[in-house]
């Protein structure tokens, strides 16, 4: 297909697709004359992956490249690509690892992982990425939302052994990266959307008006 | 104490603090001289939760400054106020409204919403992100991803209550009001890092290595 006809059916403008095309973040098509390429179904794919990415998901054009170029790695384990997936999604913190208070969120975080029995590997970006959060709640005398930490782990260990089971089930290793891929991205998106809109009808419940 | 007081205090860069006096973030400090002026504790503490809302949060200055707006709007309900909150963190999407496979996956939100008697506004733009993150998943052929709704519906609802509790039992309507902002905001990364970390686990556990 015509790039005109990408661009209607994928939904994307075709500037959009030409940046994409310059950014390596979708490859290049079969020329078929000056200023002239064919597109296929793999390009049509790939481009609602990468909207699915960027546009749901969040990731900045450099993020979303360091993912496209893991799925398309041949025999890259799922765990090594969950681990890209969890990088593209850090958000890079000005922290201070030197100060106690953010070591004590930290350790506080190292705890509960042993207690719960979670294999993760040490320098895990998501580690600093609750202790972040831990240590700004105490940092603002909020330390009765640190108690909801196991509320949080409860739900998150629920959300991932199911997940990691409809990944499973696909059986086919190519759609169960892609599974990892776009359920840690994309599930992050819906389950935020979610939790605020149980807060909201809680909070309508609970809360005067 | 002088800004460089008020710099080490908190962690803050005097270029940083600059920065959020001149786009109104902070409020000025009391004129002590040419160039010089003198903060307090409300500033350090104003400061802290500047940076856990940019920081941690993820939040523009523009979102920060709506936040911080509504904090100080003196008797705002805490139900409007998680409104400004969760509006903070929504992330504007380029989608079509008018796309048929859209228009399905906000009615299967809706449906949702509905089968659980979540009181929501109509309008409330986590609606749309769900939508977002189904339809995603649909135009890439991952619907079953779809059929992990419920497991996130179910952990966002035990979550939100136990969150509405805490700040429920804090009484004063003032430390209700910054508990809902600092646990929305906050919350949410600590959720979805100990998320991620379950994730890792989960796959340690049951993928290849």
């Amino acid at each position: 297909m015509r790039i005109a006809e990408l661009s209607s059916r994928s939904g994307t403008s075709v500037p959009s697709i030409k940046y994409y095309l310059r950014e390596g973040l979708l490859p290049p098509g079969t020329p078929t004359g000056r200023n002239q390429a064919d597109y296929d179904d793999a390009h049509l794919r790939r481009l609602r992956l990468i909207r699915a990415l960027v546009d749901v998901g969040g990731l900045s054009i450099a993020a979303a490249r360091a993912v496209l170029a893991a799925v398309e790695t041949p025999d890259l384990p799922g765990h090594h690509l969950l681990g890209v997936a969890h990088g593209a999604l850090d958000r890079p913190h000005r922290r201070d690892p030197a100060d106690p208070a953010w070591k004590d969120a930290r350790s506080e975080v190292m705890a509960l992982v042993r207690e719960r029995g979670w294999r993760v590997s040490d320098d895990s970006p998501a580690l600093d990425n609750a202790a972040d959060a831990i240590a700004a709640m105490r940092a603002l005398d909020q330390d009765d939302l640190v108690t909801l930490l196991d509320t949080y782990a409860d739900a998150a260990e629920r959300i991932a052994e199911r997940e990691l089971e409809v990944v499973i089930a696909r059986r086919d290793p190519a759609r169960m990266v892609e599974g990892v891929v776009t359920g840690t991205i994309l599930g992050e998106a819906l389950l935020t959307a979610l939790r605020r809109l149980a807060e909201q009808a809680a909070s309508a419940r609970r809360l005067p008006a």
